[in-house]
């Protein structure tokens, strides 16, 4: 069976970068932003909508909105289908060979073949230093609005995951590996973070 | 300054094995029930209401029970001098060198050390079954049994740990790293644990 990693990971982390440098170093394929091109492809609607639907959580305030007034939600077709969409997608990417998936609810939606689900963490500062690094020039948020900005795009793949499934996001006993990324150099722990994985794999009983 | 690692673990999740194991891959001192023979000598008090006081919670539920009813909580003065010495105790073990310390609070106990902080957690069904391989000949607990008995233990860490510190037991934040001993062999995973341990002290900025 192929080795299949997910990485679920809080909003200024490093998550990605720890997913493309550990592809880099088991020599896996990486999807993150490839799995949005795939469904517009496949969907022929726009990279940006299906984003906003595939794991900001449109498509899951909706859907909260009608549970809290404990009514059957309706969706529009199209949400539906871009659900759908992702889910096919992940799937044959699950079948293509070794891989790791970052975010998109890959830990829900391929279950049934036993990735290894890492999480990934850190203090507010660490996140906004991280946030820091990376804005766009023209990105001049005050620290409040960038930890405003941040715990905002938490909650929402927080609720999207809720949504999607019973598997509370972030919560430690839904993954095989949590790692703290505070104060530390994101590459320096890929060496050893790939061992891990590849012992991990091995001794899976 | 001294490496320091603290280990703090779900009763039944091979959190002690872990300990041992690193402490002999990375030629560091192991602490666990050291620390209690050393209280024992100090204060003259038996090991086993030593253990008793140290991590299991007799403390604790006097403190919780007193603070429900919002009175001030008093103390047998041999409760507290046990507190006492297992902070000092422990503060002169991180004094000594690199260590491993499993429980009893180091985490919390030595964070002006910067130690290393580690959370170790299973699935009941793997905790059940790690018991099991331990289990003394006499005891013949039923599944049931078993589940209750590792719930009550872990209940009381808990408890004892939101006594003497604002840190929670077991929620992710307050650890570098958390890892789910669920369907693994301990075994395989030390030396790229120790690895990662080593690199992670090297990154730690």
């Amino acid at each position: 069976m192929n080795k299949i990693i997910t990485i679920s990971r809080e909003f200024g982390s490093g998550g990605r970068e720890i997913g493309k440098r550990l592809a880099d170093e088991l020599n896996y394929a990486y999807y993150d932003k490839e799995i949005i091109t795939a469904i517009a492809k496949e969907t022929g609607m726009s990279e940006e909508y299906i984003n906003n639907i595939s794991e900001k959580g449109l498509y899951p305030y909706a859907f909260q909105f009608a549970k809290s007034f404990s009514v059957v939600p309706t969706f529009q077709s199209n949400q539906t289908d871009i659900l759908v969409a992702q889910q096919r997608v992940i799937k044959e990417i699950a079948k293509k060979g070794n891989c790791i998936i970052v975010g998109r609810g890959a830990n829900v939606i391929l279950k049934e073949y036993n990735p290894m689900n890492i999480f990934v963490y850190s203090d507010m500062e660490s996140k906004i230093n991280r946030c820091r690094e990376k804005a766009e020039e023209n990105e001049n948020l005050s620290e409040k609005e960038m930890e405003k900005k941040i715990n905002q795009i938490n909650k929402e793949r927080k609720n999207f995951h809720n949504v999607i499934s019973n598997i509370e996001w972030g919560e430690k006993s839904n993954y095989n590996l949590c790692i703290n990324t505070s104060n530390i150099e994101i590459k320096n722990i890929i060496p050893s973070l790939a061992s891990y994985i590849e012992n991990w794999f091995r001794g899976n009983k």
